[in-house]
């Protein structure tokens, strides 16, 4: 049927969407979430219907997607059909029935997520549906490629390129800020890309931002590291896998995340790597819990990474309690750049060499070890991170001292004399996002006590930073109300965690930064 | 923080939807399905984030449904922050993870769906879930009372109520149109709601649509009630189940369904039905395939009957064919009424007096059967059949031959002689539907050979009609193309149903037409 285009001037955010009144959706035959074939003059293209009551009868309202790409002006007359449902989505069915799907049913489906044309609503069935019945090994391996080819990819003209990458799920964990400069101050590539906190209170990202611009064209991380053999960028906006971006925002509010390996793994080879150390935190405060799946987890991307050409090794790391002391960009970037001057907590600097050696290890270099403590001691790795920086548009000569932090802080102290017998990071990160982090750059809390520390009566157990007093208030409400660090003398002094059905259950806390 | 309100104009359908841009959303700290808060003078509300990339970024675009729930009128200063998740979807993250829920976990995500708290990505992944889990009998029980209690309800101040439902997937069936008239002349109140098409040529509210209005508010309802006994009447703008009608609309591009009990049963309920004989079609070419599916399915239906205060019995009915010849609704009408005068096809009259004698049956009438037969043959219940019409607004005059079917008509023959040994239903649905049947009234098929019949060479297997000739030219093109009628003299000549993969696979097709 004919209808007149109107234009409603506003993005969805990807899809291309066309309104029509449910009077014109029942005469076109049309439901919700069918497809429409709009045709004006020579060009066509198929749009998600959404009935709106009170539109207009004889009118199509097209958002901006949609106007875009039939160049539409307004008020042109619209031929409009009814169109069959894309392939892909016989798939999806296909995957909620439990079905395997076949390598050229996962591309099919993942050229129309990109191309934007499946629903939020049946990308969600999808993915729930994936999380549910898991993915084989050739599943996953086709998603993987499948994120791959519908992406752009870098290409820095060399070999080895090495990766650090971490599953994610300990806060402070800014090992990155560390492996990046010993690697690279050896002579090797690592062109390293990071997300942005989502959960947690700072992604290194977030940390790097603090000492210079993150946010680079593809172009221009070339040029860094064309100089410097490294970069620190924000993966986001560089459409490496842009299939699992999509996916990634649907997969949030959902708390789901079915597509792990092919999410990582795809943006690793778009980057051009070719060794890859896998960092897999494991403990009650890591997304992973037991060893038991760290092990299963670990073999499935080394024998993922072997179908896609990519040499991964993966480390299992201690996962009770957050990295180093810090939580906050700013706070983190300090302890980042102290440790790389010979300071900074132990903790932090034993897991930096141990993913740098095992990179060395990896490409053949002998006591991979000490090189990466040498390179740590000897101060090349201060050196190459301030050249980084530089490249990147940062001030090199910035101190940790420099970094502001939030003016307004706090302690909390202990009641009682005791060694730390356990802590909630769950805990920690509410109250570090309490207090403004990651969006207010110099929030952020630092740990004074960790697991097996003595703390003596009135002991500093955690310092509060934040940018205005009404986050510093809320933050230290809520660490008074969690009490995230438990002391003891024995063990047996505190065996109940908690009792049900008197206090409020406490929500499974979902993990999706990485 | 702050920002101005920008009116967009448009409905979302439902949900409350505030666009923002992706700078504004990382100052709030919000993502993609993250709820916002929108407090303008004393009002306030929780909405969904849009995050739009080419937004202003001092602005927030509302959608008509946040304008009107907050008085809005352009131009005002909100003030936006992020606010927490609904509880009700931690309780949909719980399903996913394959967790049983509570009662209280349930009311509150039908609570949220019918209030339009949970975006459609959210209410996708928790049916994609129960798709894949299934329900409990506690979890059927609690939707089932949750849908009820927020929807509306009838109360005719009469007891019994009797209804009678299909749990649909047989093109032609068009029972209720003669069990309503049989047993309202019985003296019995049949407040029977129905929906329209969607998968197939023709819902039962699409047929008494080309005889009377079907539209009707809950008053006319009670009018029509109080008069004549019964009422066929469309149930989709009732709100007698308003979270149903937003689970279907989910439902149907997926491919799933999930809940049919609660559905089913909650609009039942909400009707004031104590007496309902549910009708399962069970066959190729019924959405139940199997006599085992078909059992478990009846025996839940009673169960949960039970539980909620209504008393069931369950037919299990052929469903290997079309029921009678016609598909399409003025088609069927004409079949229904040729049937209450005495003639029409034998299946029909015969599923309609077995339909009928149980409810009789479960009321106590004696010799159930000899009464329903006693008052077709009697005309009663084509006498009653006529009030109803006439009380809803239609012409009580109307004979078979009133009723315009399309003007455009033609044959499809048979080629050779034999006896029809089976016949594709999907195949006959598709040809109607191309034919224009829903939406055009007079578009459809009529069936001319059923199962075991005999053929003669160029004898008519069946007829088409439509309103347009290029809709016939369609059809007929389909009907060469499908061949839905399969001839054969002895089994043993036709063995091979289909080969793969030299023909396009046939999607497994879906009908959520209830």
């Amino acid at each position: 049927m004919e209808l007149i285009v109107e234009l409603l001037n506003i993005t969805t955010g990807g899809n291309r969407i066309a309104v029509v009144s449910q009077q014109t959706a029942n005469s076109l035959g049309v439901h919700s979430s069918d497809r429409i074939k709009i045709t004006v003059g020579d060009r066509a293209l198929i749009a998600i219907a959404n009935i709106a009551e009170n539109f207009p009868d004889n009118r199509i309202g097209v958002f901006e997607e949609t106007e875009a790409a039939l160049n539409l002006k307004g008020d042109e007359i619209a031929q409009v059909q009814l169109a069959p449902l894309p392939e892909s989505l016989f798939n999806i069915r296909a995957k909620l029935r439990g079905e395997r799907l076949r390598e050229k049913d996962i591309v099919a489906i993942v050229k129309d997520v990109v191309e934007r044309h499946l629903s939020s609503t049946e990308i969600a069935a999808f993915l729930t549906a994936l999380s549910i019945h898991g993915l084989s090994t050739a599943e996953t391996e086709a998603l993987s490629i499948a994120m791959i080819t519908t992406g752009k990819s870098l290409n820095f003209g060399r070999s080895p390129i090495l990766d650090k990458h971490s599953v994610g799920g300990i806060p402070g964990d800014k090992t990155s800020m560390l492996v990046v400069p010993i690697v690279a101050a050896a002579g090797f590539t690592i062109p390293k890309t990071s997300s942005r906190a989502i959960t947690s209170p700072a992604g290194t990202a977030d940390r790097v931002e603090t000492l210079c611009p993150v946010n680079l064209s593809i172009n221009e991380i070339k040029c860094v590291v064309e100089k410097t053999n490294g970069c620190l960028v924000w993966g986001g906006s560089l459409e490496l896998a842009p299939a699992d971006d999509l996916f990634i925002q649907v997969e949030y509010p959902l708390g789901i995340d079915p597509m792990l390996l092919p999410s990582i793994l795809s943006k690793k080879k778009a980057i051009g790597a070719t060794h890859v150390a896998i960092d897999i935190p494991t403990g009650t405060g890591a997304k992973i819990k037991t060893l038991q799946e760290a092990y299963t987890l670990a073999s499935d991307f080394v024998d993922m990474g072997k179908r896609l050409g990519l040499t991964i090794q993966c480390a299992l790391t201690f996962g009770d309690q957050p990295l180093g002391c810090s939580m906050g960009p700013a706070l983190e970037a300090k302890e980042a750049l102290a440790t790389l001057m010979g300071g900074g907590p132990p903790d932090l600097r034993e897991k930096a060499i141990s993913l740098s050696s095992m990179l060395f290890e990896m490409v053949g270099v002998e006591n991979p070890r000490g090189k990466a403590e040498q390179i740590i001691d000897s101060g090349q790795a201060l050196k190459k991170m301030c050249e980084i920086i530089e490249a990147q548009g940062g001030d090199p000569k910035v101190k940790p001292e420099d970094l502001p932090v939030g003016p307004k802080h706090a302690a909390v102290r202990s009641e009682k004399a005791g060694k730390v017998l356990w802590l909630s990071t769950d805990d920690l990160v509410r109250i570090a996002r309490a207090a403004g982090a990651p969006k207010e750059k110099g929030a952020g809390i630092i740990l004074n006590a960790k697991l097996g520390e003595n703390v003596r009566k009135d002991g500093i157990l955690l310092e509060i930073y934040a940018e205005r007093s009404s986050k510093l208030t809320a933050a230290l409400e809520l660490a008074n109300e969690l009490s995230p660090i438990v002391l003891s003398k024995k063990p047996e002094e505190k065996m109940v965690l908690d009792t049900i059905p008197e206090k409020t259950t406490h929500k499974k806390p979902f993990m999706i930064d990485r």
